[in-house]
């Protein structure tokens, strides 16, 4: 019961930061997506094509529980990053994310993602000020995976389904895994892309393009 | 400072109720393995085709925040399975593992696998009264997980490397992967496999036929 009580205000206390940085995202004009996935779906390397295209109006807030791998891929790529280091936590909250914001030029940029910790489960649940969640999944991590982590699915704006290259390879039925998501969430975008072949990019680009401002 | 306390007491109740399991596990000489990895990686397909050649003397207690697949999956390959349903949370805890004994006979198993919620990052912290964690790792997800999941891969004893068979199509450097295992853990046992195409399976049936009784 204590322990139900102590998180319950500490997921109060996050509701809060993430309101002040939704405030602050809105003051900039700028539109703030939550990328959430698998350890190796492929964030960065989805993040990595579109800093090429976006150059440095594209943010990235890359979390990692250890080492600053990402956020060295995506400048070399062009975007803007900054890395936070969670030791050891397994998703961002709302306060690791206002603290790395004194770190970038906001005005800068014309869309930010946040990169989350890679997990399926936890970062769902914790409101970061963003716009809209992402999710990530990719080919070779099976169709059954909206199914098995629904509370992803449903609160995500769009799907990105990466490394679609490997299909040939693997066992992956694309239209199971784009109608499972929408029986969670109807309006879902569902993107299909490759960041070997490109494929995909042009759609992708353009809903980053298309984002309202917040 | 309070939600340090809950959560470090949390823990010890965690502990406590680990050491209840392992003597379980003594009293019936049975090896049991935490199998942890990234959604997707493949867990339950390797643990198939180990149900296929051990039979029900394989027990599998297997978590998932939703669904049951991966229960009826396990039990069609020939394993004794049994399915905890997490409802949400991201890791199993002793206290699940324990709750689910009670259904299975185990002193018709061999080798117990607790195969854990998809996620590299929690469940590495929580005993569960295992002999040992097993990391699966596939070779889509990236070699710089061993790097980059250090609390992981410093406590598994061994790494199972799987879907060797796409090599050929991802930029995976196994050499990478498998020293960067051994800085962490000079003596983890490294084995390289393919559910599809069966390569590695005999080094890991004799790995599993090897493992000390508790």
């Amino acid at each position: 019961m204590t322990e139900i009580k102590v998180l319950s205000s500490a997921m109060q206390k996050n509701n809060e930061i993430a309101e002040r940085n939704r405030a602050l995202f809105k003051r900039h004009g700028l539109a703030v997506l939550n990328f959430i996935s698998s350890p190796g779906s492929g964030k960065t390397s989805i993040l990595e094509r579109l800093g090429s295209r976006f150059g440095t109006s594209l943010g990235v807030i890359t979390g990692d529980v250890q080492t600053t791998l990402d956020a060295d891929r995506l400048k070399a790529a062009g975007a803007t990053a900054l890395q936070i280091e969670t030791g050891g936590t397994c998703h961002l909250t709302a306060a690791m994310v206002e603290g790395a914001l004194g770190g970038m030029d906001l005005a800068k940029l014309k869309v930010l993602v946040i990169e989350n910790i890679g997990n399926l489960v936890c970062p769902s649940s914790y409101d970061l000020g963003e716009l809209a969640k992402v999710a990530v999944l990719s080919v070779t991590e099976g169709d059954e995976k909206p199914a098995k982590y629904p509370a992803l699915f449903t609160r995500a704006s769009a799907v990105i389904l990466n490394k679609v290259d490997l299909l040939p390879h693997v066992n992956f039925d694309v239209d199971r895994a784009e109608a499972d998501c929408r029986k969670l969430n109807r309006d879902i975008r569902f993107f299909r892309v490759s960041c070997k072949t490109g494929e995909g990019f042009e759609d992708l680009v353009r809903y980053f393009e298309g984002i309202p401002r917040a």
